[in-house]
């Protein structure tokens, strides 16, 4: 690096509020899910694409993909969950070093008493306060920043 | 809750878009941390807000409010970074109960170090794609978002 680039003040307070975001909204929704559900929002992120998959059921590696997970996370919360019912682990058909995960009938019926709160959460703390043209725009500059995370992606940092 | 709200199908898209750009950007920023200065988005947190205050030294517990963790998280990271020799411990001199923490000149210098890299990240994967209008636009579409949630957080959840 030349010369090291800093913030200026107003991103400096745009970058402030975007992480001061990140963690207020995932706090309420961890203690609306906590309340109304009983579950984690971890419980939450392997509940959902398993309800969403066909039959209910996804290889462990698929999920981890999906979730953004390590390997060792995974594993860890998939056993908290099967202990409490809300998933099983099954032996791979066609990969027999692969396991596949399940969701159980008790699983199932959790997330979908779950689901209407965690949307109700969503609308009215992230879209509720916004016009549409801004929800639009919205999602128009993070697709923006995505491409900039993407295409840096193979390249060195702070170069 | 009398109808559950489900989003609309452009609500559930930037929802989306937002959910990765959480993910795909803190991935980016700990790669970048770890590579160019061999620490992780933890220890970063934290070495961040003591590097600004005075003296290098905060109570504990203002330091666990800055970041928003949970008091055993925070004890846990600071016995990490004390052993690296990046911050130590002290009696808090006013409250027996409470503990202070300080960079120490170690601790100091690798925060200098680190600190030019993590900005020109930020500004290249956050901000460079943007225009300045754009930008300015976000935090202020941030800024709702935040007053929504800040506002409900007394309320019930769910409702």
């Amino acid at each position: 690096m030349s010369e090291p680039r800093w913030l200026t003040s107003g991103e400096a307070e745009v970058w402030t509020r975007y992480r001061l975001l990140r963690r207020e909204l995932q706090q309420a929704q961890d203690q609306q899910l906590q309340q109304d559900s009983g579950l984690s929002a971890a419980d939450y992120a392997l509940l959902a694409p398993l309800s969403e998959s066909s039959d209910g059921v996804m290889r462990a590696r698929d999920l981890g993909n999906e979730v953004g997970w390590e390997r060792s996370r995974l594993s860890h919360q998939i056993s908290r969950m099967e202990k409490r019912g809300l998933v099983v682990r099954e032996a791979c058909a066609d990969d027999a070093r692969g396991s596949m995960v399940r969701l159980t009938e008790h699983g199932r019926s959790v997330i979908k008493a779950a689901a209407p709160g965690h949307a109700e959460t969503v609308k009215r703390l992230f879209f509720d306060p916004l016009t549409p043209a801004e929800a639009e725009l919205l999602g128009h500059i993070i697709e923006k920043i995505l491409g900039a995370i993407r295409s840096g992606a193979g390249e060195g940092f702070g170069q």
